[in-house]
């Protein structure tokens, strides 16, 4: 049978989802909790390869196993007391053999959080890409329209990464004020590396006057990585949502 | 000339405002930070002694020197360079000589965040109170009343803290639905020793319907500590503002 899950963490403390060498991974103390609770060596595939730093409040795992003893309701907890605090299993669910947890998404959700006042509450600062000018937020929210739709991605993609096409879809993408912070939302097919980070980079020089806003479909087009705004630090980033 | 130092601070790595011998104290930091920024040593004066965990957006700190040479508006990014990074000084002002931060205090204001939903997200982990059984709202705002005004808190004041008087106004007690977090806000003249901790381990057990909503007033007159509701973790806690 096949186990998905879904996870909350906070990545701060680790080298990001997947196994390195040069760090703890999330996959791995997951795999370690579900090893000791269930007494046999287990393994399980993420939904998405956050990087270092990023967190999750709807990250998915698959696990493949013979037979499951425990009462699907009562995994999450079961598995939690295994966990550290900075990981927590939210849902378990059976899903049909053969369940790919990449392959079969049909759409993500990742939100950045931009934290813009003169000075950030300290609480925030693994959170968050603190910008202390102030940005314009209807020129943001003017930019966003440009991102909408099947496009060429490659100059919002980190240069050297291998895949195949660049193209991809955005379905939506927000900007919400709530207080001190900028919430960036936005839900596509699927990210290339780093794209999430690069466009709310973009987003924030577009509200700082730096990027014109009209001059997004030209980056766009340009296919050029160094047209397009700085890549956002990883901690302002959370994968939200993952669709099946 | 004194200089009223407005800061804030993510306690979760510091064993509370007040120098001591079990770790590093926030005074200690920032005494260290002016230190090196002026040359010599130098020592400051806290408004609250907030506890080991406690957060603060509106801490305050009094300086005196014999003279400034850095321009008030620049002091906090100067300080800041010294500063580590989970406490920011926000404001600086000179007052009066004979400025006292804690004797001048007109009234102090804390949030206290309950964490309710069945996981937490593990992020706020240690910035709020993690309850998972669903709370009534409605009762723990009707409770909220029987605080208001000047009472004798020796209920709401842990054993063993030496007060001459257990006497506070209460101005103001709120609770605010967000999304999964109880925002609860008090205003006072002043807290008793984990005054604010108590109360908001109290709103929690008159939500879980532990403690019922009409007990209050006689919990209050009754100065029994052992009546009133748990302790509240500390990491809930943040020092909204002092006024004066």
């Amino acid at each position: 049978m096949t186990i998905l899950f879904t996870l909350s963490y906070d990545g701060r403390n680790y080298c990001g989802w997947q196994r390195q060498h040069n760090g703890v991974a999330v996959q791995e103390v997951l795999e370690k909790a579900l090893s000791q609770l269930y007494g046999y060596e287990l393994h399980v595939l993420g939904a998405s390869r956050t990087d270092a730093g990023v967190h999750a409040q709807g990250q998915r795992a698959a696990l493949r196993l013979e037979q499951n003893p425990i009462p699907l309701d009562r995994l999450p907890l079961a598995i939690n007391a295994y966990l550290p605090k900075d990981v927590v299993v939210t849902f378990a669910e059976e899903v049909e053999d053969g369940f790919h947890p990449i392959r079969n998404a049909v759409e993500k959700t990742y939100e950045y959080i931009v934290y813009n006042a003169p000075y950030i509450d300290p609480r925030y600062r693994d959170y968050c890409y603190f910008v202390s000018t102030p940005l314009d937020i209807d020129k943001m929210r003017q930019a966003t329209g440009f991102f909408i739709g099947r496009h060429d991605f490659k100059a919002f993609c980190a240069t050297g990464s291998e895949r195949k096409s660049t193209i991809r879809t955005v379905y939506s993408l927000t900007v919400e004020l709530d207080g001190d912070l900028i919430r960036i939302e936005i839900t596509g097919d699927g990210f290339l590396y780093n794209m999430v980070r690069i466009i709310a980079g973009t987003l924030v020089e577009v509200g700082q006057g730096r990027i014109p806003v009209d001059s997004i479909p030209k980056i766009i087009q340009s296919g050029k990585r160094d047209l397009a705004g700085r890549t956002a630090p990883a901690g302002g980033l959370t994968l939200l949502e993952v669709a099946y």
